[in-house]
């Protein structure tokens, strides 16, 4: 196991509509599969308010602790969206009109019979030394900074974001998974499953209920950063629940 | 205003299915529209992985800065459910085998053709000095002890687990909220909006973009703890957007 590489994220949306119940999240989910597919564990998640103290103790917190960290919403035009300038704070920089903000916005506003305004140009801000993150689907581009890449919380244009930063980042060793559908409830498999998970030490084995029409099921899932470790614990996952 | 009494929480949940993707939580927007349904403001979310180191800094780092905090997840009969382990950890309490959970487990199972095994005696384990947190849909039980409630994690016992918490809770004053739908984008709204919310200070007003069909239009939401409060806000609003 000495190949493997370990690379780890962590994951910041920042929203007063999530916490208030207004908005049901869309990107944790989207980033979490996202990241799996790409080898990068995503290891936390936090969801803070639209406050730039919250922000910027939970940027400063993550960026050191984790390889990369990925926030979503809070880089529109409104006064709401803090998230340049407390990710600027979080840095100890200048939050910056950035050049190639500008003159991205310049020229999609020049082609529409829409204004670049003053709060339109709020788009443009990042901390200084950011990088912009371009996407597809709207020309406001977010920024990387450091390990900190901000993207929007629109999920398709934070979707679109990803899909331009997937690129940039180094990806670690994939853990792989092997799913096992178990009739019985977890009280009936826990004994003899965590001696499996004893003996199959370099293997994460989890075991999710389901309570479904007044019955509880199981879902076994393996995982692991070598496909023969993985099968070996399913092999033995599977020989113990033929055998009760 | 002075009236007003604010009661916060923070929701932590626990579990590497959600961080791997493989699951897709439902108790976050459940808990974020209940709590807000009660008057206590939904602060901060994190989701951590079944670590106990992860889960002790999380429950300590919490719950000294929120009035409440309630946690889904790893509280079931495997090995991988260590969140009675790590919240014990976190008080500085040993991890017990609660006598009325055994009780409540004991009467259970001689209703049935299963055995109270080891495994199963596993989810009668709370903090020493803690209360029961029960639920109509399942036997097993959560926890609570001082701020912190310990729920499960499969939905349906969860949402049965907050409607036996909630009358214990202290409520505080409602946040009314109002929307108003925007036809337009952000953009053409933030300078003018911006200055409403100035002028409303006691108001929080938060606008939120949807993207759909290649057009962008907008829903201004304007929170406050008093009624009249939030309708000047919204009246403002609404004479702005007349105007465009």
């Amino acid at each position: 196991m000495s190949d493997v590489k370990v690379v780890t994220a962590a994951m910041l949306v920042i929203g007063d509509e999530i916490l208030s119940g207004r908005t049901k999240d869309k990107n944790i989910g989207f980033v979490a599969d996202y990241l799996t597919g790409l080898g990068i564990d995503l290891k936390e998640v936090r969801i803070v308010a639209d406050e730039e103290a919250d922000i910027v103790e939970a940027v400063n917190s993550l960026r050191t602790r984790y390889t990369y960290i990925f926030t979503s919403g809070g880089i529109g035009p409104t006064h709401d969206d803090i998230t340049a300038d407390s990710v600027s704070v979080a840095f100890g920089v200048p939050c910056i009109q950035h050049p190639e903000a500008v003159a991205i916005l310049e020229e999609h506003y020049a082609s529409t019979n829409l204004e670049l305004t003053k709060s339109r140009m709020r788009m443009t801000r990042t901390p200084q030394g950011a990088d912009l993150i371009h996407n597809s689907v709207s020309k406001a581009p977010g920024f990387r900074i450091e390990n900190v890449h901000v993207m929007a919380g629109v999920p398709k244009i934070m979707q679109a974001m990803m899909d331009s930063i997937a690129p940039t980042l180094e990806s670690g060793t994939k853990m792989l998974s092997r799913t096992i559908d178990c009739p019985f409830g977890e009280g009936a498999i826990s004994g003899p499953l965590g001696e499996i998970q004893d003996n199959h030490s370099d293997t994460l084995i989890g075991s999710y209920p389901r309570y479904e029409s007044g019955k509880y099921s199981t879902q076994i899932v393996v995982r692991g950063r070598s496909a023969d470790l993985v099968d070996a614990a399913a092999v033995a996952i599977n020989n113990m629940l033929d055998g009760i």
